[in-house]
């Protein structure tokens, strides 16, 4: 899907398609382009002059994020958070002349949402093509944080379970929080990769004023990384912990069997002893006999109950 | 909350209120902000003019400690120990002119602490802004290792306790120690590269003589992030330590447990057989019947306790 | 085995024998080798004038790949991936005059692909011997891409497996991918030396144009080296976790056995003290101690069960 | 306590105050100071001129090691090993003009060692103030290689214990060994950064042929580091193992209880069976039955050993 | 013991005592000296004029590998394996004028081996002082080559091993191949240290040619480094699989255990019942009751089994 948008003086227009628009009239023109058909991005390549294979560098989710500068258009690659399945997804922004071009394989609410702000208030946004830029990465990091904030309300419930009980769920949940985070981390260090590069050596597109902006973004990532890193330490902790707590568990289970059948042993031995059949047993027909062997019998279970007693085990 | 002090040549005023404070007629104003309202945001701000939206980083506890050199004011963001919580929270540090603003969302001791020793005792703590500056910072470094010397006490105890016995209240503790030095180590990290930048660039308001104070700063520092790297590897190896010992105990309870069913099978399979009502069956109508079978049962009790005592399971 | 390939001016050329090869003929010659016998090495060793200890580091499994300028030829040594084996393999690359050389101990599937572009289709690959290199090199890493994607579809299966059930077989699967991951992990991280190489300090047979191509082969490099480690952080997780599951199921197996042993304890006792032979015995010719005896039987067993619902086992 | 120590041309004087002591009559004065009471800190501080709080950093077991260049006077800090208890404690070295002052919060044997030598022996070790430093370094060096040595033979020990047999003893040793581990390796490190710094930049008291020494120092030191990080591996590996084998002990375990339970568990069902005591049974009044039974309780027993033997339970 | 040899002009010697030989007379005398006594030890000190203590640097197993330019000599400490015992000992290499004297504690087997090259074969190993040692440094590093080709065969048979089954030998070869791994680990990245001081900054003794020497050897260290790193990830991997299937087996032991115990429960209970002697029972003496009771065990037994089959658990 391809939506166009493009800015002259202070006035937003919403162009139907690629063939409507003539760049030249606009102050800044963009083009968000979501998982096209293979027409789409043949009209856009056609359009930009810049060849599919390159712009397949911003649908390939295997593409790690970086800055190139070619010949006529700057590629900046841009990792992204998936909202609903906290996972990361791939952003291309091609810049050529006016034109900002986003391309991506998967719907990105940040996208939409400076979409929505767009259409729906001021134009502001559009200030120049480096601010615009920073609207959009900013934007992206701004809904990793949204998510890792969730997720920090998600790990303190998580403690909270562990230590009043532990189950399958619970380490589905933790395996789920983990490979987030481990996506994350990956996604957020190389965003800072990026970013280093356009705090620094600014791209002409990229002004001096810009430059302080991505300097506060450079530092919004680091303090992202630095989450996803702490939270990574609090659940390898939650998992060395809720093993032991299994341990001690378990412990305690095989403790209430040994003890049971501790317990009972002697009991069921003198019951199977004068249940045998012999002609001549000693005790068998004394008006006595029951009693003592109960009595007997009794006494064995509450010596071993105190023996346990004493060891702690109840 | 906000509380105001100017100094005036070694004399010391409370100010109620931002509206009653001339700045200009003192040597050093510290306004203290906890917890503002939005109303007292906008005073402040209007007061300092620095926009709410900046004076807002010193109150969102996801900020990193940092220096900001702005147009007219200074900024240090730094991270102070929650002594009651074992966490860690925000502290920002505001410096225009001759007026330093510390604004935390949370109450910090440190800051009160200073706050007291300056309205009671003498006012020799507002020397210069670099020597104030230190003064706070040094505060609450010095928190931290107020709290980490307990820390220590505490994991001496751990170690008894983990080697007399091991329970769910000590694995808890323990979680709740990692999780208190992973905070604590990001934090003190963070607050290292603040006072690396103070001791070697000094920004214009921190004076030769104060450098000097920032530079022991920075060595307490690093000998912090030392004792709490020590302690966390302590803390693992406890870890590692009780899920041996659990294991060691789980083995010992399983041995009691197979030793019991192993010593009464054989007995208990006698009593069975002579327990059953055949007609005809072998020693049932002896008179020593019973006392061999008995016999038999005894030696094969004593037989297997002393194969388990050759095991030394006992 | 020997296949040599000449190239005069866009026109291909198959090769025989070494015998029959005057490099000076062609633009450029490539000869292949594929586990040489001794005599082939004998003869490839004559015609270029490397010394067959040189040229067997091309075959040596144990080399490490890297660059090397020797005095009348380049060696390019670089890991290849196996792809039946998950596993790695050594390619060396001689490069004397216009006789590019690619000698390696097993079959290399890339080589194979190149070799089948190159004779049915067009020469383009000849264009230069730096592009040459390139084109190899790049085929290489592709495969290494090829594997890696296919083991992200096997990790998604193991992840399902691993929560749905746990055996052997999944253990045996993990260690094998964990191999594999160690072995490309390594292969990767010096290709990419390789690379660092090519496209910083071009070697004199690499024109300006190549060099870019070596610059995007460097950063898929990365992109693999990247996922490979990301992978390999999942693995961790995955047998951490089920780690963890085959606790918490072994804590549900002896669960099952303490209640089952638990819950009839009494009921056998009971039972075995009425099964006992003495004369006098109470309730035992009351009409009602049967059902006197059954009946606390019953109540014994339910609440045994009623104790352990309680406790959350069932 | 303080001893004090003037050496005048090779002659050696023991003074028994500070009040008797004329610094300027010989070489070299050596003051050590050991666990000193308030007064005598006092005596010290003020007869030196560096004020308590300076001093104090040799008696604060929490200090880092490092060198102060201060107006008057040069401040060494240094950590050593605390024999009897496998910890570690600090050393404060004061050098001004011709004055040592070694000053410690823990009686230090490497200290009395060179103490003792001193008075007994030559004065050798007074060659020069660079020179004496040197001689307490390296003996305090030593004592740490002595006990990394013995802890050496401590872990051959415990490597056969952990395979012949495992118990709380063996892991509490581990615990202990591993702490001082810790200890050792960051009080080496920090004691190598002084080193580097005394071999590099001489303090203009440590002469050239000093400067060899400390760098001999240095290597030696590196040797002690790379010997408790061996160490600490070679643990790491133990407690791994020891796991491992506690498991493997646990399995043999359950095996034997689960092999005795089902061996047993169809004889005593037929037992049961025919001990019930209905009028109409089966085989009850066959001359054989009795047999019968107790030969298909044998079958029985005879079967399940020879499963678990084809299993290689036995 | 001391062996001598001496090169005159393609002409070896070898010469008997310390005494009988001229230096001056030979182009290169090679002293080998193992394991000396006292005397010994004396007459090499006298003989090269180097102090016993520095002559002991090679005798101490402790020393780090390093290269010393001292005033009248150069000395290079290296790591040798020892082939027995996989753990590895230290070789001493003292160059003066034209003497090379190698001193080592242990018995080294490439030293050996060159000696015995060297006088049943050419004396092409002298061609200079400086390729000289590059064929000890070689034969050394070659040696630990075959261990680690020899480890990874191992390495294949217990990863076999260990899937099929597992035991306390598997467990102590693995113990004894990590601690193996990490003794060679440390040595070789010692020995890399040494070599890249070789191949860069060259000893006077070194001449031009010899420098690509070492720059081979150099790369074959990091291929060697790279192996037992690789290596110990593999024996890693396998300690935690060794685990998780130990875990999985004992799970699958327990659930026999339970499922014996479950199966029986009820069936012995009803024997229990039906073998209490109460006057007065249900259908004791009905004709039907023995094999009503029986049927019902079959059925309570059969229910069972279904039950665990649906469970998965045969």
């Amino acid at each position: 899907m391809i939506k166009i948008i493009g800015v002259k003086e202070k006035c937003i227009e919403q162009i139907e398609s690629l063939e409507d628009l003539k760049p030249e009239k606009y102050n800044i023109v963009w083009i968000d382009c979501y998982d096209p058909r293979d027409e789409e991005l043949y009209k856009i390549s056609k359009f930009l002059g810049i060849s599919i294979s390159d712009l397949q560098a911003g649908l390939d989710d295997q593409e790690i994020p970086r800055i190139e500068e070619e010949e006529n258009y700057y590629l900046i690659i841009y990792r992204t958070p998936l909202l609903e399945e906290y996972s990361t997804s791939i952003l291309g922004i091609f810049i050529k002349d006016n034109i900002v071009l986003t391309i991506h394989p998967e719907k990105i609410k940040s996208i939409e949402r400076i979409y929505n702000i767009v259409i729906t208030r001021n134009p502001n946004v559009f200030k120049s093509i480096g601010f615009f830029i920073y609207v959009i990465l900013n934007e992206v990091t701004r809904s990793y944080s949204r998510i890792l904030v969730s997720l920090e309300d998600e790990l303190e419930e998580l403690e909270d379970k562990i230590i009043s009980g532990f189950d399958q769920k619970i380490i589905e949940k933790i395996l789920h929080l983990r490979k987030t985070l481990v996506y994350f981390h990956k996604a957020l260090i190389a965003n800072r990769d990026v970013l280093v590069l356009l705090k620094r050596k600014y791209l002409p597109i990229i002004g001096k004023e810009d430059k302080e902006n991505f300097e506060d973004l450079y530092y919004d990532t680091l303090q992202l990384i630095d989450m996803s890193a702490t939270y990574r330490e609090v659940l390898t902790s939650m998992m060395d912990i809720s093993l032991s707590l299994e341990n001690i568990k378990m412990n305690q289970i095989v403790k209430i069997l040994t003890m049971v059948t501790t317990i009972f042993a002697i009991p069921m031995w003198i019951t199977g002893i004068f249940g045998m059949n012999f002609e001549y047993m000693p005790l068998i027909s004394s008006p006595y006999g029951f009693w003592l062997s109960f009595t007997f019998m009794l006494i064995s279970i509450i010596f071993f109950i105190y023996v346990f007693k004493k060891m702690r085990w109840i």
